[in-house]
């Protein structure tokens, strides 16, 4: 069994007047955050505000790159080329630390989000072309994408890819998630439970079918009514049964 | 009179589907470009392109930040608070310096556009705020303001802040530049009379008053129809008259 | 004293995956709703929806037609044209119709809101732009103007303006409102006192200055947090003191 | 042979600062127009100025309503369901006739373009979905779908559904169009070819294979550079062939 492992959350999801999530609550129950870049979610004053919580929790950041599509949250799929993808992770990686920078917070990994997560994992040259783009841009900055084939052929191909599972979302028998438009309050044993069989290499899908998956961060979505509650019930599951957090980077660091 | 001058133009003001300015004729021309960043012009496909032109031309690039108001270009004012147009700045600073940093760039400079530098103009706190933000994220990064008193002031504050003048746009009374939505072709003989009236110290407003007006940029804007022509005009009367040019910050070296 | 009037409330400020305001609790203690058209909140989606709980209430529909600055809220004052305000009120006023049509239910009204209604104030070829757009366009659709001079000008000239008055802001010497960025909560009691003081026309100024305001109808901003309360607290109040409430074509009818 | 059919060309596709084809030139050579709308390019102004020219050329106009993506030009396919769909062509359709009304113009028809209209092919139910809808808010109002069995399957369930080819697209064995991303000029003749090709029932794929093709327009894209000369030669063969033209309404009208 796994014993260290991240424990990463979307945040930063508000956008101008409208608020979404408890990053107050929620920042300083995980070890990495992931932060919206004005693209499907969070404005510059968002941005802001979060890199500033993020900093004061001692919680590290990483870009959460999105489609451009504010109606639909960035969870609609559209055909982006895999150079369109790059250049959006870029883009918005970089408007981040360019708001990172000013508050005086690294910014240590890139996370897509939603729909273009999900075109990493259905297009491997999407997923060659992101992680390639942002090796080239930052050398020091990981990608998270799906714990997986696609992430361990990125990984043997050189790249510093951090392998990504989800406490709080259904898998296929494919190993794929399903991804809900609008998350709903789930059970937090119930995911505090998932988060231990990831741990544990015995990960199942909805069909009750065994799943290959070993995870370097576990995920819980921001936007997710009880997120702060899930990460909580997560912590303390963990402490009971001697697993440690740390940052993404950290985990990675003992990989090799 | 200056005998060395730098010569900046506006670039990479294409959007998506739609092409605006001659930057392959343009760039080569210049020393410093000021490219749009997404908000009032420019998709990350375009400056992607923009920096590879730049990257080839061995020109000094430069982030052209703008109001969030594509359809008006980012030409119409618009009310953002000092903390507000900071941030854009940061924002769309980061942007290109994410894409620059994969083609191997540096961004040299920050030049707001349009109504977004009007502001600068007309509100003292929003200059301030501007230029403390970028030295804060970016401390070798040069701000461009239009030289005059918010300039000097700036300046005597101690910010490495460039003073830009305008070899194709009227100026009022004040020494105000007059902004036209739309720019039509002008003469290139004229502009290349006012770049070296600029530098003379002899520049006059439409009503034919003499300005004080001291500076390290002269701009030539890219969306004018003959901006190439201009640009090339005046590099040839600088040549006659022996004026060197060179990138801002080589001028700005200089200057103490 | 005034006894009959219209009580009307902004409604779908929601915008994609963002919920604001309390529109099932609102609606129904209105006589017309301003819906928000997509420029500063509002997507199809929250408009189809808005329109089928208007229906349902059988409270009158209008359009809120704002300006294009999502992250702002419209709330920014913004640099347009005569003829680019009246063509964005166009545009929204159509928009709403559109899906209006489909779910069979008359548009009513047009309403500027926020930086835009501001603007109708501040410029009055702004205000007269948009007013004979809307007229030349939909001749029974009537536009909503603050009550003060501006409005009663252009009803001078013919065209059918309703006059509106405001419960929950704070009015300055001019007879001007005070807009917020974020509305607060609001003691119900002081709004209600306040639309009763409108009625008889004894509304009062910050400074205490009486205003000479006659409105036809009173405004609730729909994203103050406690609107519903309010909506509800105005409605007794006027039961008590005998006013009657309409939708606003209704209250025109009868000041002629 | 058909010896009657409508000539439509898409329009209005500036944005703003940039300018997209020829409007001037082409649309008095065509019998219907389709006006872009504002998500995909278009912005109040152009829609304004073209549905004046629409007007003066006496031709029928049409909504062009397309995804919301402005920097792919509605050209990158979007997983909108049939009812985003539905309503983002209400939205647009109506956002344009409440311009259009202004102008004193009838909105005849909905075409979607792009990859909404591509949507349309591929989904059975988004083209039910937005046929339906049209119907609902404007009976009167014909949508244009692509020649062929969803074409025909609308038809065949009581809605005015307009069928339509295309003289300067590519066709796949299916019988669907091969959309180019940036159009580029094409052989005039070739063009006129195609189209009299598609009124004799004789249109061949890229493969040479027959293609089952009835339409009751023909298209010509508007953002190829020598659009004007396409229609103008299309014209000219009509002419030559005795085959007439006339708007989409009038072709329907005979069809029964």
């Amino acid at each position: 069994m796994r014993t260290l492992v991240d424990l990463n959350a979307d945040a930063g999801e508000s956008f101008g007047r409208w608020t979404l999530g408890s990053d107050e609550q929620l920042i300083p129950l995980v070890t990495s955050v992931n932060i919206a870049c004005g693209w499907h979610a969070g404005d510059p004053a968002t941005m802001h505000r979060t890199l500033s919580l993020a900093r004061e929790a001692g919680v590290s950041v990483g870009a959460h790159p999105g489609l451009p599509d504010l109606a639909g949250f960035g969870r609609r799929a559209m055909a982006l080329t895999p150079k369109e993808a790059a250049e959006a992770c870029l883009y918005q990686f970089g408007a981040l630390r360019g708001i990172a920078d000013h508050v005086g917070v690294p910014v240590n990994h890139v996370k897509p989000h939603g729909a273009l997560y999900g075109l990493t994992l259905r297009d491997e040259s999407v997923a060659d072309a992101v992680v390639d783009a942002v090796a080239t841009a930052a050398p020091d900055t990981n990608v998270v994408l799906l714990a997986g084939p696609t992430a361990q052929r990125v990984w043997d191909n050189g790249y510093p890819v951090v392998r990504e599972a989800f406490a709080d979302l259904d898998y296929d028998d494919n190993g794929h998630i399903v991804i809900e438009p609008v998350p709903r309050a789930k059970s937090p044993q119930q995911c505090a439970e998932q988060a231990m069989a990831i741990l544990r290499g015995e990960l199942v899908s909805m069909n009750g079918r065994t799943l290959d998956v070993d995870a370097d961060t576990i995920c819980v979505h921001g936007d997710r009514p009880n997120a702060a509650e899930i990460a909580e019930t997560i912590r303390s599951r963990f402490e009971e049964a001697g697993v440690e957090t740390a940052p993404m980077a950290t985990v990675l660091a003992k990989r090799q």
